[in-house]
């Protein structure tokens, strides 16, 4: 299942077309928490994308949703009610990608499939936040990735790949350089079953892929230039196919 | 994993309360080929649980469904965009459990949770279809039950409940008497991960039961008679604890 | 009232403008039935006119509409009701040919005229369903053509053309080869007021012919190629002026 | 064709229902010139009615309808534009209607049938405007009614009743005390083919209560006793079966 | 201009209305910061109000906004998307307020005026954001206030109630125990018009205070007690009149 | 507080970039009156503008949302209600001066600053009205100024600029050839505070003009060719700096 790695890939080694269909899922701990400085960073680098290719961002929720979740869990709140607070909050982390975007992106979160379609005319970046309770932004991501015929996938975390298991739980836990959809799938669902742990792809965004064949990259979105080589190739993190 | 059974058994045996919140989850299969005549057994039986229960109900897409998504397969639109085509099938087959329950009903299919509440002042059934691409009906249902704080979550399918496997394929396959969301979630996964085998709850339903500990019921929906021994026992299906 | 044609016309003889702008009447019974591969037939001419004309084509409900309104009259929905189940069955239609035409059209149907407008910026395709109960999807579709200023009304059905009679039912019914759209009116309203038969153009469709003086074709939509030659000349049905 | 009357007639002389479900069309020229003295008048006469009925109105463009299309035609504004122009009249005037109707009626114009039917909970009066372009009020009123399921569509109107001719033009036009949908389906028509002469129902309001068989009145709206009457009996216009 | 006070008002003096319909305005400052059991505090002092009148809640944005905002504006958004954002924040906290509310509560914040009004059916305690670039959400409850003709509205602040000068930097300042709305509006714009400082009512909230002669109450929110008091008599505030 | 002007200015003197976005405030006053030849030199001026420069206008109520509103108040609605009435009447200018930009217009009137700033790409005029109770259409376009980046923003009102008082009350009023938006500021907040006055432009509007420091001229909206003075330079009124 997948394939173990320790020295740099250069991933993804096909050729690729260009201009491509790109999907960012950008995970809530990748921009949630950042000062401004920093956002300008990621939005330099979508700009610098989006000159060749075409965009789309789904971001994620991050420490707003956790705090406003966890509050929401304390009044006893329903798990579907927080899944809609925890959206709120990924509008709000998409319309602040939004102004550090400015004229590249259009000017609102997308609110569906067919929307973020017809926003992206003219070469605009377009950005989404979450889209339904019960569904993860990762899921999101591959679905629009279904939709608008996206060339790549890139899924950027807090973790540097997809681990044969939790490294910060199992020290032996290996890193894979490249795995099947398929492959994803199971090592999801079977990280799912386990109390306590989570996969750093949900099992339905595998599923998606699975389904529709949509390449993938999964990196660490922490440096800012992983979203390049998750798009280009480069990046050392797990390519699935 | 689960409790196999043999003899009829007479599920829930616990007290429940009354009236109680009910969600029920009706296939595709059990309403869309139906003629009028069956589909007023349908809406009699809703309308006299009406009567005592809070009632709301989520319709699949069925035959409608499958046919327009096969063409718009075979015209290589996205597996996203089927989703869709199949959601507007489960609209259609709404409109037509609203007409069967006449002013007993919501006039029109739900948009939204907060709007299916809403809906469902002054005592009327609210029915949905699909509300996003990437979730079934069950899973919609299971996050509705969520929403609304139901009581009881009956999922109506074309199977007399859920097996230890496929009973068309397999001829050893046990049905359970009874199982935790725990296991449903386990069972529900595994299957999925074969290829060509489908489970009777969808994974994502079975976790919104776990993480929610919503009390379920899977039944046989060819006879009208299990939706009311789903909600308040009797039923020879599976229940979910 | 009309001209009475016997041999081959070649309409319209009139020169045309090109780009043109067209709007398209698809009965249901022209598309709502086909199999994956005449649809793209279909979606393959209405591409090559969109190479140099603005295209806009409303789609009719079909067998599906008939079938779930026919289901509805039983469980005594009103005939609004139904009208809307009708709409609902066009929207089905419409995004089936929305995925045959692929990136060619707008990637959802238009929920009205000024959205129409709007998605077709850039050459998009642009297709409809029904808008309004009480009005049938020629009406719509030459709501349309006043709305976009359109140069010609193309209406696919089921016959040959407008005859002075029902063909079906008086075999020395005559087709007409032109008639003006005040004659068109006359007829339809005529035919209307006779229980149990149907006006090829229903009468509020060719009142907005007369009020805006559109030029239409109507044409047999069984072969594709009349979709071309009601739009620029040689086909064998009736041309409205 | 009808039945002409000369002496004043008690209609309905049918045993009416109580409570019933009205649905008054008022011309815009019944309620659009109003003072708000007049306004208030026909608020208390609703209001009246709606202790004892569901009520719902539905209520024409009237003299600002007229005055902003006329200019969009100067403008060279296409009709159907000129039609929404019409509906944001309607909108105006159901609103000012609210306004004199205050909490008896619901806050805002319903935006389709199923909101009407839903913002009637609790023994609102609804008030609405045109729907969609192409259609006139009366014939939004004649779908609602349907829709709501009616048991009489009041239609208001600047003149006493339906006329054999137009009795501002032929001084031998006689009134019908009563006819059968389908003799005003006849006249309507027959009227609208003539040019410059327009039916104080329009065609299409004429064919839906053919198709869904709703009693009808339409009587003279400048007498605010007539709204009561209309409903419950003794109006002197004519009596649609 | 308005009426020192120097000891413990009980106010409202005049007899009040029983039931009230009822508008807070509860400053971000005031839901924003707290954790899940002090909210439960405001949400039963809010549902105990709610058992007698009629309930609306207007909330701030708080905390969440202003961090918001600041990188928005780090980003060099312009102001109104800064205010875009702001409201969505608004959003949030009024989902957390409803979830402390629960079945008590509209289950989702209102979009508009009408829909408020209509959401308040069968005594739900209706809860909304801001709603408009350019507006505090003390002015969306003054516009409230007056669209559902509230007997009363409650801003609930940071400080004790409408001062002659800022307390914070002017020790000698003097809070007003009551006053009339036209002062309010004066001295809302004075203040408004020095550099750095800000009014405890905005001047558009003051004037529509004043244009409407809504009674007032200007409270610290700090104590949860003042939402009642603020109501039914009793604060230490400022009332307004 | 401004300077005060006796001879023909030229402004603004600055070097202007070009193309500019530019965002005009019509007043109701300047289009509602007017007929559809009138109408046709201020869209042609518009297009012209727009063949250079990005162009949106915000247009008011004017006399028919003066007289609805009229109406209401005696009917006893409240202020917000007039004010969503006047937003109605908005929207009826709006689509009347779409019809005279024809092509050279989005096709119909915006409904948010987002939607505004869409509905612009490939070079189209936005039209928008009202957006909320409890403002300006002035306020509107100041917000609409700083949300789209504008260059400028040109009021044209009735009166011939900004005056040191109300020239129709005061003869000894002196107008101002420029004068700094905090000025503006003071000088409308001074002028709302007395009563039965008006500021030609009113508070909020003049606020937004100050945070986002956007240039801005008010001028005389009764001759077109304002329009374009009031941009470009040469005009007579006030220039806010």
């Amino acid at each position: 299942m997948g394939e173990l790695n320790h020295k740099q890939p250069i991933y993804p080694p096909i050729i690729l077309p260009s201009p491509m269909i790109l999907v960012y899922s950008l995970g809530g701990s990748i921009l949630a928490g950042r000062d401004a400085e920093s956002l300008k960073g990621y939005a330099h680098a979508l700009k610098e994308l989006a000159e060749e290719h075409q965009v789309f961002v789904v971001v994620g929720g991050g420490k707003i949703a956790r705090e406003y979740i966890a509050k929401a869990r304390a009044l006893a709140a329903s798990e579907a009610f927080c899944d809609l607070l925890g959206i709120g909050a990924t509008k709000m982390n998409a319309m602040l990608l939004i102004a550090a975007l400015g004229r590249a992106a259009a000017p609102e979160p997308a609110e569906s499939y067919a929307g973020a379609l017809s926003a992206s005319a003219g070469g605009k970046i377009v950005v989404l936040g979450g889209m339904a309770p019960g569904q993860t932004t990762d899921a999101v991501a591959a679905l629009l990735a279904e939709y608008v015929g996206a060339d790549r996938l890139i899924v950027a975390t807090s973790v540097e790949g997809v681990y044969s298991a939790d490294p910060e739980i199992d020290p032996g836990a290996k890193k894979f350089d490249k795995m099947t959809a398929k492959d994803l799938v199971r090592l999801a669902m079977e990280t799912e079953m386990k109390a306590g742990s989570r996969s750093p792809v949900d099992p339905l965004a595998a599923k998606i892929l699975e389904r529709s064949r949509i390449p993938a990259a999964v990196v660490y979105g922490g440096e800012v230039e992983n979203l390049k080589r998750g798009a280009e190739g480069g990046h050392s993190g797990t390519e699935i196919s």
